[in-house]
Formats: structure tokens, C-alpha cells, sequence
């Protein structure tokens, strides 16, 4: 997508070099930062230079063949095995970081002599790149097809390219709305508390020329009561076998909200995201993250400076869960790069069949 | 309720000086101010030191109060009608301001020498104050029936004793069960934009020493699911004929959530807000704030300044209504001094007959 008018990914590699936006510094900093080594790519992983589930599997893939083109031929197998270790160390509970990894070391695994071996890495790490951006644009032209001209779509959260290499998941639809020359308008929830709406989201739409507002997360059952939002589309964390959605916190409020006021309610998701495994929402696991994420806003000063208030009384208890689980029956439909099913059994295994023992 | 242990009003009179709370400064420091005239007075409602329908009415006839205990024998009439005009400039759309002055200028009225009338003035003016602080004591006795022991009570917003001259709605009923011995827990939402919940309703749950923890507003409704929230109580800005509510932006989203879940949702306001003439809540206005309060979110900075930090894009747009109506079938009662009613017009008529011209 476009930053300052310019195509441009999340992340790529160039030679022995990974490059990828410094999302920390967003959206008050636009800055790509250069890793000439894996124990650099690993560290942006750790410190959130990179988020997203799609751009930090890229980055677990990038990150692999970054550790072949800089190995030498001379104990090459092993230099990228430890690189794989280093990197798969960096987010534990990341599905696509393994997954990412693991694909460029099968790569790597097909071949016994380091040069072929190298140049099976880079490509595979590149074509995991392009797999991303191309199960986004995927997912883009599927949903695509729900907005009408004049749509105002709800969004919340970040699900833009940002998360992902290219296009994104549940913004993917609006970009290919708006490219087509579709007048769309999206709602964008802040996304309290780490306000990845007001400060991604609006950046990225921003960036692209489509037309938004950035909304207190209370507001949007309000604007659906004036007839101001004609459907939402959300990301997703892990999508079980059943439908259910497990998502940013706060997904769950606006999917019962969207159903009060017969809104229809999407998750966009590539197919990876499906956890066939999982047989409900009941069986994800619901990470609860540091109580200073509630008490601290972080933002940009009026002098300059990136920096926190503290909005609560001192000592103040807080709980923040990070995600909640929408259950499939408030979801219309799931979009992904194989195209739109309902979120029921039925539909999840026509895109994601259950793994079976294979004998 | 306590303050560092000591029982405090929002505002109270002493002579001719008016004292309050300054709530702008909550919840990181607690400061009284003295207001030695009705200018200072004017001022303090102006610039928000104090907040808050019930607080502000209070505001309004202590102040006319002062008026009159400040006048001079010779003039004292013309004086105490230009402080009353004064006063009646400071919040154009305050139904309790305009409501608090005009009792205390009756009480004056009533009398035509001038030492007569300022006695009046002072007990009309103090009767004020007490009766909302009664009023709400009468709410708390009513609510309380509804809280069990052990009870996890959600809220929105500030509708404690700091909105009113003391005990508050929402919470009066929280304080009541309180201190009568039962376990109550209150899930704080931090109601963006402006954050009543986590600074001052966070501040006087502490200060109270009722267990609490203040959530992102999307999180309650994950409470919900977990079955963790028995029941949720906000407060009022209008109540309709039908018992429509108008109250802070999210207590829409929040009602949805609670039907959904089936967690009981009540609404507590002294029947002053209740407004008759207003036949739904479609006839209510909801005033729509500037942006920059969804642009940035102001707080305590780590070196102890009260300082605002910007978490969107510069020059990002957003949409900031200040409040939303919930409709009557959304609420399972009203908790009004007069007793709990139910949300319909029969309910409605019980506590505040409609008005009938006179003849």
C-alpha cells in the first residue's frame, strides 16, 4: 500500500538485509529500520518494530533466509538452524512466527550442499513474503464485493497491511472498494487500550486517501443507531472450528452491537488463522497483558516526544484482557483468500479441512 | 463520602465563600478551593472545577446564596438579580443550574425587606444542597435491595457523590450495600474520551475503600461472557416520558451487551432528570464535542505534569458525540429517590406526574 504516495511493504529483505517500518514510531514517525543481522531482525520481533501476526510470520521467514545469505558455506547448516532457534525464541506464543520459520528451514532441509541450500532459503523466504501479500489482495477482492458505493464500514482494531506484509485482512476489502473507485468511509474504533486503531489504522487509511473518523470505542453502537454503519469487517487471532473468533478485545461488544441493530458483522482472515484443532472459542486461551496498558495512554507530546499520562488515581488496579472470544453466530460471514464461507463447521472446513492422522 | 478518611461534600457554603472540590485536578491531586465571590463562583462552573447535573444545580443556588450573603442592605435586590444572571451564563444547557438558581431567587422574592430576604437566601440555598444530598442518600437506601453480597456491579462513567453534592446515583446504591457490610466489586470503565471513569470514579471508589478495577470500555462485555458482571447501574443526563436515557457515550453499547448477556441494567438519577415534555428519546439533542477530545487523552506524566498526549495521525479526523440514547427496553428499572420503577411511561408517571398547565 501507498506511504507518501509510494508502494511499499511492511517488511522485505534486500541481500543479507531485512528492512522493515518501525511501527513503534507510528503514526507520529514514519521510519524503515535496516537489520544486517539475525540477532537484529529478532530483537525488532521482541520489541515490536514489527506486529501483526502475517508480518511477524514474514519476518520469522525473511529472518531464515536473512540467516542463509549470510551464512558462509562452511558450517552453513548449522549457522541457520541456530538462527531458526534464535528467531522461534523471539514471540513464544506466535503461530505464524513458527510457521514462517519452519517453512524456510523445510526449504533449506530438501538440500545437502550449502550454496543450493542458500538459494532454496532465499526463495522460499521471499515466495512466503509474496504468499502473505497475495492471500491479502485475495481476501481484498472477495470482500470487496460487500461494499456497496457510499459504504461507511466499522473496523476495529489494526487488520491493515501493517499487520501483514501487503493489503491486510479485514482493511484488504476496503482498499480494493476504494482502488476500484468505490466512495467507502471507514469508522475507526481507537481500540483502547493500546490504541492500535487511532494510531495504525488511521495512518494506513490515511496514507491510502480513504476517507475516515477515528471514533472513542463507545461511540460506534451509537453511530449504528443513527443508520451510520452499513457493515463491520475485524481481524482475527485464531479462528476455531466452529466459527468462533478470538480477537482484540472489545470485538465481541460491536459483534453484539452490530446484531442489536442488524449491522453484518465480517472477520477477515487468511486461512492460516484457522485453528481446525480448536473446536470452539471455549478452548482459546485469552492472554491477560500488563495492567499499565489500562492505567497509561501513550501518545505524542506537544513538544515532540513520545510519552505516557496516567489517567487513573496512583496504585489504581486495573485487568485487561487482550482479547475476547465472538461467537460464531454473531459473525455473518468469514473472508478469506479462497473466498467468503459462513462462520459454522460446515463453513471453516470448506477452507480449512480438519487435520486427519495421515497412515 | 470520605476523603483520606473524612467525610467531604463535592461543594458547600461558609458565609459568603463557596468551597469545592476541584475535580479538574482529580484523580491526581486533592485540592479545596475557596471562592470568596460569585464571579470566582461563575468561573469555577465555567472552567469545569466543578461537574456533574446535581453538583452544578448546587453550584447554582449556593451561589445565588453568597450573592446574598456578600449584598449590602442598600441595593441588595438589584445585586443578588445580576448574580443570579451571572451564574445562569456559565453552562447554556445545565437543566439543574437554572433550576438551583431559580429556588434560591424565589425564596428572596418572597420577602421585601432586604435582612429578611437574605436569610431566606441562605437556607433556601442550603436547603438545596441537602435535598440532593438526600435525594441521592434515598437512592442509595432504594438501590442497595438490588445488590447482594458478593456482587460484581459494572458502571459507566461518574455518577458518584463528585457529580452531585454527595452519595451520588450510580454509585450511591454501591456506597450504600457497602457500608451496610455487604462484599460489592465495581468493573470501572475508563469511558473514552474523556475518562470520568478511570480518574474520578476510580478516585472516589478508593477513597471509599470499595474494591474496583477500571477496564477498557471493551472489555466489559468479556466480563460479561465469562459471568463475571451481575448487573450494571449508570446514571442520567435525561430521562424521557417513555424512559428513554440519555447518559454518556457507551452506556448504549454497554446496555446492548447486558440485555445480551442477560445482566440486569438500571439507570439511577434523582427525578429532576426526568423530563416529561420530552416524549422519546429521539427528542433528545446530543451534543457533539470537539475532536481533540478523541485526538488526545490528558493525564499525569511520569515527572508530574498534567499534560495531553496525541495517539492519532496528525490532522486525523474523528467524531466525538458526548452522549447516546438508550432505548427504554434495553433497561430493567430506574433508580429514582422516590422509589425503583420501571423503564416505561407508567413507571415514568409514578415518579414525575406529567406536567398540566394550571387553570
Amino acid at each position: 500500500m501507498n506511504v507518501h504516495g509510494t508502494p511499499t511493504r511492511t517488511l522485505w529483505r534486500a541481500g543479507g538485509t531485512l528492512h522493515m517500518i518501525d511501527q513503534r514510531l507510528l503514526p507520529h514517525q514514519f521510519a524503515v529500520v535496516a537489520l544486517p543481522t539475525v540477532e537484529d531482525t529478532a530483537r525488532a520481533i521482541e520489541d515490536m518494530t514489527v506486529r501483526g501476526a502475517g508480518a511477524i510470520g514474514a519476518a520469522g521467514a525473511l529472518g531464515v533466509a536473512q540467516a542463509a545469505a549470510l551464512a558462509p558455506d562452511d558450517g552453513f547448516f548449522g549457522a541457520v538452524d541456530a538462527a531458526a532457534s534464535r528467531l522461534a525464541r523471539t514471540r513464544p506464543t506466535a503461530q505464524n512466527l513458527f510457521a514462517g520459520i519452519a517453512a524456510v528451514q523445510a526449504a533449506v532441509a530438501a538440500h545437502t550442499d550449502p550454496r543450493a541450500a542458500r538459494a532454496a532459503a532465499l526463495a522460499a523466504g521471499d515466495a512466503w513474503a509474496d504468499a502473505d501479500a497475495a492471500a491479502c489482495a485475495a481476501i481484498g477482492a472477495h470482500g470487496a464485493s460487500l461494499i456497496q458505493d457510499g459504504a461507511r464500514v466499522s473496523t476495529h482494531c489494526n487488520a491493515g497491511w501493517l499487520a501483514f506484509v501487503d493489503w491486510g485482512s479485514a482493511l484488504s476489502p476496503v482498499y480494493a472498494a476504494h482502488r476500484a473507485g468505490r466512495r467507502v468511509f471507514v469508522w475507526v474504533d481507537e481500540t483502547r487500550p493500546r490504541g492500535q486503531g487511532a494510531s495504525l489504522t488511521a495512518w494506513e487509511l490515511g496514507q491510502e486517501g480513504v476517507p475516515h473518523a477515528v471514533i472513542a470505542d463507545n461511540a460506534t453502537a451509537s453511530f449504528m443507531a443513527r443508520g451510520e454503519v452499513d457493515l463491520c469487517i475485524v481481524g482475527a487471532d485464531r479462528i476455531a472450528a466452529n466459527g468462533d473468533v478470538a480477537n482484540k478485545i472489545g470485538t465481541l461488544k460491536l459483534a453484539i452491537a452490530a446484531k442489536h441493530f442488524g449491522v453484518p458483522f465480517y472477520v477477515a482472515a487468511p486461512t492460516p488463522t484457522i485453528d481446525p484443532d480448536t473446536a470452539s472459542g471455549a478452548g482459546i486461551p485469552i492472554e491477560e497483558r500488563s495492567e499499565d496498558e489500562v492505567r497509561y495512554t501513550w501518545g505524542w507530546t506537544d513538544d515532540g516526544r513520545f510519552a505516557r499520562v496516567r489517567t487513573v488515581p496512583e496504585g489504581a488496579r486495573a485487568r485487561n484482557p487482550a482479547f475476547d472470544v465472538t461467537p460464531a453466530g454473531l459473525i455473518r460471514g468469514i473472508i478469506t483468500e479462497k473466498g467468503i464461507v459462513p462462520a459454522t463447521p460446515e463453513g471453516i472446513a470448506q477452507v480449512a479441512p480438519p487435520r486427519r492422522p495421515t497412515g
